[in-house]
């Protein structure tokens, strides 16, 4: 990295990288998304196409801003992991090949004329944007929960991201809530993920309709002709309260309450923020039978519901806007 | 509390108070314990009972040191929670009748002429004092889990106990791993207390003794005229490998195990350590098929064994130890 840093009063690309999409935001000084851009990752393709397709995608959202890569501070991306943000290494992508010891932010950083990058993982990103951009402004102990495909999370502690001794802190997903469950995508059973993920959703709807229970789900995917029950086909059927996917959803909540329970009665936050997917397509109507649950397994009884289990305000944007503030915290520290 | 406090060269007593027994201990200012006091706790007589019985005992162990109450700088007592450790109060203790916003530091200052007392959860303690000057000496994130006849834990983030935005954080024992298990003491289902504590083994190894299996325990509760399965009795039939006492001890082990898996993939601390009755009992022979399970169930695999899980060092006077290091670092902070 050049030692011509950038400042803080110039812009910073955030980058939102996940295993289908990449999304690059130009975010100003004061947190406004400027021009974003997206292409698909190409994740099977390997590293170099990756950060090939990554630093372009960079690139364009530079451009649509009107800018050049000159006026840019520092870049911050979403990275798979276990990484090392300090010195911007991808240690292992367990689900990519030839993602070990990967020094992503320097290849991303030779891509993009030598500027500064940093790396993070999509959640802890997250969390970090609704933190100071979203849901969780004014708080100082944040816990965030992000259920799509996957389920991931991040924590904020007295004001600050907690990475935990290894950088590894913050997976929510592969906590087991049902020991002895269905196997999960990490090799474990009964975590978090494999009960309560849309993964696991759309599984349990499909062992359902295989069995003969009838749902509206097949008369959507043929309308739209589509073969995946996507989180906004999902927030159909559950708002037309189709038997089948209000009982999978109400397990897969159930779960989600117990496990946000289970996070208040160790980290003890002042907030819960729940977001990713599935709780944007399906919005407080699938959060309000978590938090039921969630009082009810919290220990504490006294200050239980002042705990406040809210959706994600940023959307789509949460990780990209949280690399930004990211990139200025690191920017800021070095 | 008087203005004329005591200072950080005079001895502290130290009070683990149990639902059982109160064990108070006076510490010197390099942390040797020069005496210590026993007496029952009569929990079920009332506050003020409990009180006039702890201050009684304080006044033994400094007796026994030598000393007298002019000598000592603070106490520090466990009490049963959820406490405000700031306050002295004492909010609720919901198996205690009476114990509702009880300004239990001042009560028990009153009955020692004045002196500084501050009050914590037992387990915060015992981990606090494992920290200072047990099983976590030279690390800075740590948690502690006890086993006894429930299940408590604590964490030490950054050097600092971590005690929550209501200090009700680490109740790991009410963590669910096993969602709609067992119905648990605090009312939820499936929490780890309900399945590895001593309670839960002793009440699954019942089951099988009443639903006909033969088991050692049997004679050796006829030998030693006792009822109660007793963490020596549970540890003698470990050792002698029981089939009974091993089947239920190896399920309470895995979800030990998974638990400890589900703290380090959400905390992601240097070090684990596990204490309480059960665990001092049983030693090594208990901790190994804990430390398998904890580690194939941590996500980062990269990481897993060098987060060490051992057992506390301190026994019976982690939370008298630990209260005495609470009780300085109050003391110096006031």
């Amino acid at each position: 990295m050049p030692k011509d840093r950038g400042t803080n009063d110039q812009p910073v690309v955030g980058v939102d990288l996940g295993g289908t999409k990449v999304l690059a935001g130009v975010v100003s000084p004061t947190n406004e998304i400027l021009a974003t851009a997206k292409r698909a990752t190409k994740a099977e393709a390997g590293v170099d196409v990756v950060v090939e397709r990554l630093a372009k995608t960079v690139r364009d959202a530079v451009s649509g801003a009107g800018l050049e890569l000159g006026d840019i501070a520092a870049v911050c991306s979403a990275a798979p992991g276990p990484l090392d943000p300090e010195a911007g290494i991808v240690r292992n992508a367990p689900n990519l090949p030839g993602w070990d010891n990967v020094p992503f932010a320097r290849l991303v950083s030779e891509g993009l004329g030598g500027l500064p990058v940093f790396i993070e993982n999509d959640v802890n990103l997250g969390t970090l944007g609704e933190f100071v951009l979203g849901a969780g402004q004014g708080y100082q102990n944040i816990v965030g929960i992000f259920v799509g495909t996957g389920i991931g999370g991040g924590i904020i502690l007295d004001g600050k991201l907690w990475q935990g001794t290894h950088k590894t802190a913050g997976e929510i997903g592969h906590a087991v809530v049902l020991a002895d469950g269905p196997v999960c995508s990490c090799g474990s059973r009964g975590c978090l993920e494999s009960v309560a993920s849309r993964t696991a959703i759309e599984r349990d709807i499909w062992l359902g309709i295989k069995a003969g229970r009838e749902s509206g789900v097949t008369g959507i995917l043929k309308r739209d002709n589509r073969q995946r029950l996507t989180s906004s086909i999902l927030a159909e059927a559950y708002a037309a309260t189709d038997p089948l996917v209000t009982e999978v959803i109400g397990r897969a909540q159930f779960y989600l309450g117990v496990c946000v329970a289970n996070i208040i009665n160790l980290i003890d936050p002042e907030l819960v923020i729940l977001g990713g997917g599935v709780v944007e397509a399906l919005d407080d109507s699938f959060l309000e039978p978590i938090r039921r649950t969630a009082y009810q397994y919290t220990l504490n009884k006294l200050d239980a519901k002042s705990i406040e289990i809210v959706p994600a305000k940023l959307g789509d944007n949460s990780a990209l806007l949280g690399a930004a503030v990211y990139a200025r915290q690191r920017l800021a520290r070095e």
